[in-house]
């Protein structure tokens, strides 16, 4: 298998975008990538989407979305693995380019959710629950988490203050992301005082609803190199599955998708996590930051709420994690989200994240998860 | 790359399976493909399906159906190109296994399309279509294949008959397949005082609304030899994108991501297109099956229909089109469509096809398409 590197990345602000359709946010990103990257030619597109089915009645995006870039009869994949769409198409563009099938290409994420009703929307993505044993019983994933939580204070201490430090970080280190969806700052005080969901979850525990689409462009390292682009590879590539509905888990305070996805990933670059300078992880909920610090390793199991509050996963402590904002400030198109955090470590490898950066970062992971963790995507980053 | 062999291949009967969710009809022929590979051990999943949001209410496919299949922490995946999306799973299983990433790669097709009534159907498969400039103005896919018809027989004489016969050929061969969700013959005189859908398409031209699901395994090919089972190498891969919507297109009679599908496919293999003994193509609507078999240069722009009258395409002809009886007599589950394409080949290559067997046959080559041909995947495939 060949190095892989990543070469452009393309991002556009955020948010509620109702002036602009699906096809328009996506083709805005796979530009900049592809400017930024300085190439002609792409050779195939992959490209993570959730749900453009029942956001807005349309699927076909591999014909769709090559058509309006203008790159038709290039050839053209949509994958789908619900919140982590966009870490497989990551995935699905590395092993393509890996394998000698394809030299360029483009992959991208995109997820238009505001075209529809909240509870539309909240249907839409409870279809990544089991629908006949979470979905038919009234389940949604504000619930699900909540019960995550709930498990996760009383086994190991959680605090609810805990939870609402993790938001607190997020939207410290998204205030200085000006592409993010909410970028602000809130307190400890906010968040406990906003409108309950679910409990012990209050809003300010959640992801948003959002428009937004990411893009980047893959390469073989030794075709980077020559073009004299600053190189940052993808060492490592995981991906595992873990039982759809909560209900079948051993245990509701551990995310073992998560946990396998990344022994294999760091397994593939050869590395520890302790080598890892940052991470930019799947905080769909604070509950969910705090079990994928557990699960990749950064503390032992049940520590994940002490390691927020003691600045251990903060922009400048030990594990850096979410300097973009993560989920919670930069926003949430599910299927934008793990070509997105790829793109947060590449510019914070490149030295281009401006006052978020993390100093000297030469290393980087994501991890990205569908569901409540039926499914989890991590990679491994590394500058040259 | 690595030579890449399909060693096992596993199919249910289809048709309006009530009794059964999109999960049993998954796993089914998931366990079939184990049983058949002799395999106790897969390193992935690839599954093909276009639109389980609207026809099932779920998503997350990659994680369901892993778990289902009690694979779990298997790495899994859902790919979607509309009626393609078959094709595509079986292209990602390819590139994985030649890449080096994985070994041993189960790819699946799965649709389950009558839990919901035949409008929503029809709305759910249009969304295959450009829902902003053809699904809004109340363009489905009866209507949109009418119209290619229609321009192909005034540009190239094509008949009303011809149409028909290409349906009588495929009932034909699905009479003899069990499988088959219609395993009976019809007549031109049927086919032609069918109800009228969209002039001058009748409903025995159309495919119809299916449950199923198809899958394979595939592995590298030393390992398909060493394990002693009947090796089907798949030799070529070819995929191509054409504007989604017919409107942009410079021509309506002619698939052009059909035609650089299959050259792409043809050149990786080293072959030309008389040395392939059988196809499995995409006859959605009879007018389809006509111009793909001149998309793929088994006859000139517009002698399709000329050559069906001929026999050239009968299952005894010169280019045997559909053996298995086509998506218009076996049925066309979505997702599944271009998986069953290569379990028919793989069978005919094994000698394993009874009474519709294609005597002597060494090469076979299946292509599958989305939406009007704004997605196409062809395959070429070589026994040993």
């Amino acid at each position: 298998m060949r190095d892989v590197a990543i070469i452009g990345v393309g991002m556009t602000k955020w948010g509620e975008l109702w002036e602009k359709s699906l096809r328009t946010i996506f083709t805005e990103t796979a530009l900049l990538a592809i400017a930024d990257a300085g190439v002609d030619k792409i050779d195939s597109m992959v490209v993570g989407c959730m749900s453009s089915g029942l956001f807005v009645g349309q699927e076909h995006l591999s014909s769709l979305l090559a058509d309006y870039l203008g790159r038709t009869p290039v050839a053209a994949a949509r994958v789908e693995s619900a919140c982590s769409s966009g870490g497989l198409a990551l995935r699905q563009g590395f092993i393509e380019v890996a394998s000698g099938m394809s030299d360029v290409v483009l992959v991208g994420g995109v997820e238009k959710m505001t075209d529809v009703t909240g509870c539309e929307a909240t249907y839409a993505l409870g279809t990544a629950a089991d629908q006949e044993y979470e979905g038919y019983h009234g389940l949604t994933f504000p619930g699900l988490y909540a019960m995550m939580a709930v498990a996760h204070m009383h086994r190991y201490g959680t605090t609810r203050e805990q939870l609402a430090l993790v938001a607190v970080k997020n939207h410290d280190n998204g205030s200085r992301n000006p592409l993010a969806q909410f970028p602000f700052k809130i307190t400890v005080e906010g968040v406990l005082n906003s409108v309950l969901v679910a409990d012990p979850l209050r809003i300010l525990d959640c992801s948003p609803i959002t428009d937004g689409a990411a893009a980047v462009v893959l390469c073989p390292a030794d075709m980077a190199r020559k073009m004299k682009k600053p190189v940052v590879r993808i060492t490592g590539s995981g991906q595992a599955t873990d039982t759809i509905a909560l209900a079948s888990r051993k245990d509701l305070t551990w995310l073992e998708s998560t946990h396998i996805a990344a022994q294999k990933a760091l397994a593939m670059a050869g590395r520890k996590v302790d080598e890892i300078d940052l991470f930019e992880v799947h905080d769909c909920f604070t509950i969910a930051e705090i079990m994928v610090t557990e699960a990749l390793g950064l503390v032992e199991k049940g520590r994940g709420g002490r390691a927020v509050e003691e600045g251990l996963t903060a922009r400048g402590g030990r594990f850096p994690v979410n300097p973009s904002g993560g989920l919670k400030a930069k926003g949430h198109p599910v299927g934008a989200t793990g070509v997105a955090q790829a793109i947060e470590v590449v510019k914070q490898l490149r030295g281009e994240a401006g006052d978020r950066q993390v100093k000297g970062a030469r290393r980087g992971l994501t991890q990205n998860m569908g569901g409540t963790g039926g499914s989890s995507l991590v990679h491994v980053f590394e500058a040259e």
